[in-house]
């Protein structure tokens, strides 16, 4: 009896949750060195499951932790996607809190509950299942996938990014494929296909040689603290709207269809603001709660320290006070020339008697990935077929470095399309996935390679 | 043979030493209770030498450290003086950094050193000695004289103002005479003049319940320490004009004569510089350094946090931020006036998803005595004839808590004539008295005596 990739998975459904549960087993915590043969014996684990799903699979050294690289067999003339994904986890404690323990699998409530089922392990594996689907059952996949799964994502992908840099071509696709993240809501599958960018300051001001009585000097000596809080209150005004000169020179208007898009997103910013413990925001003039988190830069005090932060009072003039401020940043905006008009705006309000230290700490530009792009296209359809349920595209305000760098390195749009949900409690105890949309995601990964197949391979 | 106060006081030279430096061996340090025997002791001991020069003293018990309280014989119709000192002491550690023990006096290059030998028991004995010197040879003084010494200066003395507030009517004077400063240079006396008040605030502004993603949330959550920056830098403009609304309203402008006087100061601005390590300053537009200090107001931010201030990079958009900052007033401003046209400027300020709390800490008006005052025309006249040298005016950019409670409960003009010098370590290791300076502080304070005593008394 001949089976489809579809009816495989379904027979197979047990199978894969006894796979990852096994995976899931292995206490593989990236950030503590003692865990490092299970960083070892996890790396295996994905470099033999891949094999066995019929894929050329191999272990790569780094100076850090071993990537798993694994390639399908040849189509020709078929497109290539990239699938990329991590074998490491978060560590576990406060292990107290767990209601079953973090590296025992456990369902409870139609939910797998174990670290890493959420993040990275539970998504990344349907894209290896699908695969393995196509392949038992039609003999071949429709087009090229190529796995790249990283044992650093949770302490800054090091060892990844030298890869990248170095195995480019080797690493060549059309497109990379990323599930590590969460749905728009339960049952609301989202694609998300923007990422602002980032660039962080360390903005230190010295003053006099030491701290000073603020009744003996004060007013015959520059105040550190009081130019800092100039400066920081300089970078943007009570509009939100950012005043380093030219920061807005490459920012590109919303197109009325995104903001209508974005409008159309069922959030309800009240129920927003009173989870964050708020009656209320201000933020960029003209834009929506949504707008200014995906797709409006931003500038945003960190944090600043000086003098005396203790109970009570001191009648200090203090010697330095510094800070750290970031800019999000969007589609075309340049951190480095960012970077320089900040420099420039600060050097210029720095007064006599200050010395003035600006570091520049992080640097990446926003990613957007055009909602014309056929593999989006492709993508929202495998969703759509599946789901039975239009898909809807959103922006994420943070930055995911690794996206980046396969975007700078690679030229290839990203699908960044999470299978958990926001309260999967990824880094937290009791993190979970839920099944169904684990096998959900398994069917829409096979069938996604499906519709990736049908377009033309971009030239590699 | 007739001897003359000046004259006994150039026979007992010896004499006045040795009895400062059984004074000195008594480790009467304030702060440690340890030292509590140490304190009781010093204080008989100042009430027991009080008795010896001829006066009436007391051990006055409090909640706290005792007082001391002395006065002259009764001379009708004559002025009365409050001397105020105190016989407590700072802690002497670090000890390993003392050339000689703390509490044994010893004496090298005409220096007397020990903890307390300029602050404040080498000062305020020089005027109980005077007092002696008069006494033992002209049978009485040519005023009435009140001691005041405390046991608490060095921890805020609590003690001394609940007494104060008690029994203003016994300590009422025509003026309050005080040596626990320093002279304006070697051999160059001053009488301090005027003393800055104080408007001290904590600020505390709480966003968001819980520290979030800045790029997650960045953009449509208002950012405390974005506000806090915003709100401290509305405080003074970069000219140094402090913009609470009102502020300057009772400022009065300096004087001509004023302003005369003290640009005469021998004082380099460039060395002031030097010696706090900056290259220069900026302050408010029009005055010198020495107004700026002495003589304006000032805001200055004495402490700030919030957020993350560790090394690296860390996104965190605060929960909460938070600035100490105070203005340094001059006469006539009001501090309970200003605390509240500066809350109205901040909440005025507060934007939407921010809750402001607003602390004062500090509040103690300006003090100034006209230089028209009979008093300090006086002590200008004994200063003068001992030294052979004119006195300067000075102010003081800080504030002195304890003379702005004599001021508020007596009523009375205080004379700040201070025997030290600016390198004598008060509340360093090391502390000296200059033994030169202490004779001729006793040979003026008895001629202080003779001058005061020659003043219409007010009535009390």
């Amino acid at each position: 009896m001949m089976q489809s990739p579809q009816s495989y998975i379904q027979a197979n459904a047990r199978k894969f949750e006894q796979d990852v549960c096994e995976l899931l087993s292995i206490p593989s915590v990236s950030t503590d060195p003692t865990y490092r043969p299970e960083i070892d014996r996890a790396a295996r684990w994905v470099a033999s499951r891949l094999e066995s799903a019929g894929l050329r699979a191999e272990l790569i050294a780094t100076g850090g932790h071993p990537l798993v690289y694994a390639e399908s067999p040849q189509v020709q003339g078929a497109p290539c996607a990239l699938v990329y994904g991590h074998y490491d986890v978060q560590p576990a404690d406060p292990l107290e809190l767990w209601i079953s323990p973090p590296f025992e699998p456990a369902v409870r409530d139609g939910n797998l509950y174990a670290r890493g089922a959420s993040d990275d392990k539970g998504q990344f594996l349907t894209h290896v299942f699908s695969a393995e689907a196509w392949l038992a059952t039609e003999g071949r996949l429709p087009l090229n996938l190529k796995y790249l799964i990283e044992g650093e994502e949770e302490i800054g992908s090091p060892s990844l990014r030298a890869f990248l840099q170095d195995q480019s071509r080797r690493l060549a696709c059309d497109c990379v494929v990323i599930s590590d993240g969460a749905q728009f809501g339960p049952g609301q599958p989202a694609i998300t296909y923007g990422l602002r960018g980032i660039a962080y300051f360390d903005l230190l001001l010295r003053g006099p040689s030491r701290d000073l009585h603020s009744g003996t000097f004060g007013g015959a000596v520059t105040n550190p603290a009081n130019v800092l809080a100039r400066m920081l209150a300089a970078l943007v005004d009570e509009k939100g709207r950012i005043q380093v000169p030219g920061f807005y020179d490459d920012v590109q208007p919303l197109s009325p269809e995104e903001r209508q898009a974005l409008a159309s997103l069922p959030f309800d910013e009240q129920q927003y603001f009173q989870q964050i413990g708020v009656d209320g925001a201000v933020g960029e003039e003209g834009y929506t709660v949504l707008e200014r988190r995906w797709a409006r830069p931003t500038c945003d005090v960190n944090g600043l320290w000086g003098g005396y932060q203790g109970a009570g009072a001191k009648t200090v003039l203090p010697a330095e006070a510094g800070a750290k401020f970031s800019f999000r940043l969007v589609p075309h905006q340049d951190p480095a020339r960012i970077a320089t008009a900040l420099r420039d705006m600060l050097q210029a309000m720095c007064p006599p008697g200050i010395r003035m230290e600006l570091l520049t700490q992080h640097n990446s530009p926003a990613v957007l990935v055009s909602l014309e792009s056929p593999y989006v296209q492709a993508a929202a359809r495998a969703i759509e077929a599946v789901f039975g349920r239009k898909v809807v595209y959103t922006r994420e305000g943070g930055s995911i470095p690794i996206v980046v760098d396969f975007y700078q390195r690679l030229r290839a749009d990203t699908l960044l399309i999470g299978w958990g949900l926001d309260d999967d409690n990824a880094h937290s105890p009791n993190e979970k996935l839920s099944l169904a949309d684990f096998h959900r995601a398994i069917r829409t990964s096979a069938r996604l390679w499906q519709e990736l197949g049908t377009l033309k391979p971009q030239q590699h």
